[in-house]
């Protein structure tokens, strides 16, 4: 870190951030500018925090320089991390995740997991718990949606991904799900990642809507501190002032995170957009910009879908994209 | 609902799309325009989403009219709800909360609780669980932090805010505060926000980073439809390009919120800016805009803070502040 | 467009709302809904705008509905434009275009010029007139770079696009480019897009950085409707919360756009990252996702660049890409 | 500046960039850290940029200490700047800016004028060249209006303040306005600012959408360094994800730029909310912030205005917020 002293500190103003500094543990040392005195601070002593000298006189700003993340970063981990799921090798094969938003019988979920299976998709997706921004919008089947998705395994042999919303319920989802996932609205609900960190299944860990890159590899790296080295990352969309689309989709993250980051990363192009003709396209160029996969919401009959029929592929559209891929 | 036809497309396509609608229960209206129809949808048959038309042949894009939230809605509800903690009327006199960020130890609490209850503030604000973004970062005392906010309220009588993040950690907020908080990173945790709507304690619910004020009025939303009419909502900056400042204080809200619902609006002025410099003219900007009171973050030395030291004020600025509004 | 009334709108407030906007020259509907009346307005009669009932007693909130552009629109022009320059066909072949940030002097610019082509570049960038964010920055050469340009252009063969940042400069920068540039801070500069609006020269139009994709097709609309039907879009990257990369390249844009406008689009994924490292996945992101083309800043010499050094490409690394798209 | 070289940064690959910077004139000098190796600039030697090291082996970030601007910092100038115009005194006085969106004709303007006076308004402000999204849209009287501003002025003897879109028509604006206006779309049009910087009128510089607060303030930097130091700052609300308001007031930067520059600054809160029943909080919120001033749009028939009537206060309305203020 680094301590940048106002124009007009004092010799002693100086001093006293570098001793108090060096109270708290850091070694610290002046770097006197042309014109402004900076202090750089090294070492990490746990929890103290070196900000708390920004209310010194003198001080003018605060810059960290080292990265609070260690477990999820390349520079200490370089080779790349690959997860196991059923036969399927997430971070070394480029893999599809395909179905529903929500799993709404078993009709559906059914025709949706052969669809997807026969087009080539590698694992079946489906909502038993359903994040939704208003309290009157179809919530899922919850137990009976984890029930059909492990019939739609039995049936198919893909492994199934779903989502987990409460700490309460990870148990009953550990038992159906072979991939759980944290969705973006939890992407910073920390006991949850501590609680699936505790597991050992792989975790799709999505990035927060406003999530800055920063803050979404130290989510993952909540999760490898607990103890759990499976996590796949996926790009879903920010928000952004862009409202002709849904979200924006920030394939810029992609090659960033594989830069400096050993773990896999995944693209859904369907939150990402929220437009089902964009969804084609963006899938193409998350496969170029080099993520390891895509998760794909399709739905055998999108047009009578009980959330996000907007955004849903159906299965003739989704087999044209996989030949195409 | 409006759904807007493209420029092209035939009769036979329009009258699908209304036949569609009329089947899942709406009515629906053609709207000719000049240069293309439009669809009018009227009436609401619960979870059935109108949104599944949207990629039928011919149409360009869907238009929402009406607010999917009822019960935080002041057209259905005109008088403002006022809620009682102690002795002290929210939404009704304007109230300062204040207290260090994160409870660090009996001297730390005692001597904030003391100072800012001497100068003038209603309520004693302290973390016990503390949700950091990085796994490394001093995470809160728990269960012992909560001991501390009862002992604190035992000698000054001051009522206690403090946050919940995990539902299974309910019971044990709920027997010690008087007001639980709902954090920014948790406003779209769903099942959180049920869990808290079942009880009858009043909760102060924080606007998400990123969130619009239709979604923050929705998650209020959860909260009431459970059965729980005691929401403080409370404005702590928004996420946007600007870095100058931690996030953006949206005080263009504050009176949008006052017009379009009935409850309460609190302004967290050292979340918002991140910058305890600012707090004290955005206060004043926030009483002058019409909220119902503010959050502070005072700690007694915030050069020694475990975390947030950037934006506390100190007791004697906090005093000062209190003396000013 | 459509007027929403208010749940507690009045008959006579209604009847007030429809009166005014016959008066002011639009047919208006009333539409009544199962909670609220709307009022839907048809007919464009020139500069009068229906928002001025915003105010009227009753009124809850205005819905635009048609767009307010037409002669960009593919709804109004299905066939793809394509725009020859030399013998480049913009808008059918994928184009890449490709060249140094500044021109710098006339080493660099030729050296650029010659490994570009040989490369695969179809035309040379460089900037003669630089924005820069601040007054003390290189501000570009001037007359003389463009006469470098010229030089290149000799050298090579390769059409030239340069940065028109003046209607002063207009004529002189007219005299030497083939394609001029309207970069994103000068987007919606109305005056400058009317200026060039009145030749017959291709413009390349960079998305604003806060520009939504309405106000992007509608400063090209500013430019056709003065008569030049010769307009290149091209996205560059939009501004967010996210500073791990100088911008977040929105790619979901371009096929949002081909779908809504007859009008070529490029990709910058130069200034769209900011990180040369990520230009190379990117521009493969792009093609696949269905640009038009590419524009690149390459520069023989990255480390001795006088600006954009961080993002540049060097020969090499141009070449590799080149190959490999 | 700080370059920050890699964990896996070799020392032959640390002297090499030492080595370069000293080349391009800067001192560098080695800072070692716990985990990594960072190097310190010091010293500014013109045009060079040291960005250009980037690219070097090894080098893992740049980060930039020194703020770039100068002329406009509280640092080197350290009392409040006081412009005069007319007799009054803006950065002393709380001033109010008052007037029609755009000037429409002799009998709106005369009324606007007339009333916004007897209300306190200091200064009259009104559009004669209207930056508007579309083409279609109202563009404003040109020279009419400007000889109407002059009229109007004569009647009231307030000062006027209108925008200059253009370069070739600074000469025309200059002769009619008391204060030369540039909008936030022209915020970083530098051609525009250095050309008002050659005069001595005094010039209200308004915020872009985007402009980060540094951006903003090197804008200001643009024109004090062409010799003008009359530079009236104004915040007119950022473009950010929120939708439910037309800009997102940032109220923090008003307090923060009085720290950092001796400029006044400003506050229109018309644009910044977009929502008539919003100017009047945020306008005490402004001036609760510490504002030097406010903006305000007054039209005094706000529903047949010619655009935005959804802002514009009536004369009845702007006379009971003055008593308020």
């Amino acid at each position: 870190m680094l301590v940048v002293m106002k124009h007009s500190a004092t010799d002693i103003q100086i001093i006293e951030v570098v001793d108090r500094l060096r109270q708290m543990g850091f070694r610290a040392e002046r770097l006197p500018g042309s014109e402004r005195t900076a202090i750089g601070i090294m070492g990490n002593v746990g929890y103290v925090d070196a900000d708390a000298v920004a209310q010194y006189p003198g001080v003018k700003e605060l810059i960290h320089v080292t990265k609070p993340y260690k477990l999820v970063s390349r520079e200490f981990h370089p080779e790349n991390t690959v997860i196991l799921v059923g036969n399927v090798r997430i971070g070394e094969d480029f893999v599809v995740i395909a179905g529903p938003c929500a799993v709404e019988s078993e009709a559906q979920l059914m025709e949706a997991a052969e669809g997807v299976k026969k087009a080539g998709a590698r694992l079946l997706r489906g909502g038993a718990f359903k994040p939704r921004t208003g309290p009157y919008s179809f919530q899922g089947l919850g137990l009976e949606g984890l029930k059909l998705l492990a019939k739609a395994r039995d049936l198919t042999g893909l492994p199934v991904v779903t989502e987990l919303l409460s700490e309460s319920d990870l148990e009953m989802v550990a038992e159906y799900a072979d991939v759980i996932q944290i969705g973006a609205r939890n992407m910073q609900n920390f006991e949850l990642l501590k609680a699936v960190g505790k597991t050992q299944k792989p975790i799709l860990l999505k990035r927060g809507m406003s999530a800055r890159l920063e803050e979404f590899l130290l989510a993952a790296e909540y999760i490898l501190n607990e103890g759990n080295p499976n996590v796949i990352l996926c790009e879903r969309g920010i928000r952004t002032f862009e409202t002709a689309t849904r979200n924006t989709l920030d394939l810029n993250i992609v090659p960033l995170i594989k830069e400096l980051s050993h773990l896999p990363i995944l693209v859904d192009p369907s939150h990402g957009t929220g437009i089902y003709s964009l969804v084609a396209p963006l899938s193409k160029a998350a496969k170029a910009v080099g993520a390891d996969g895509l998760m794909i919401e399709v739905h055998p009959h999108p047009e009578e879908a009980l959330s996000d029929g907007n955004q849903s592929l159906n299965l003739e559209n989704f087999t044209q994209l996989m030949n195409e891929l």
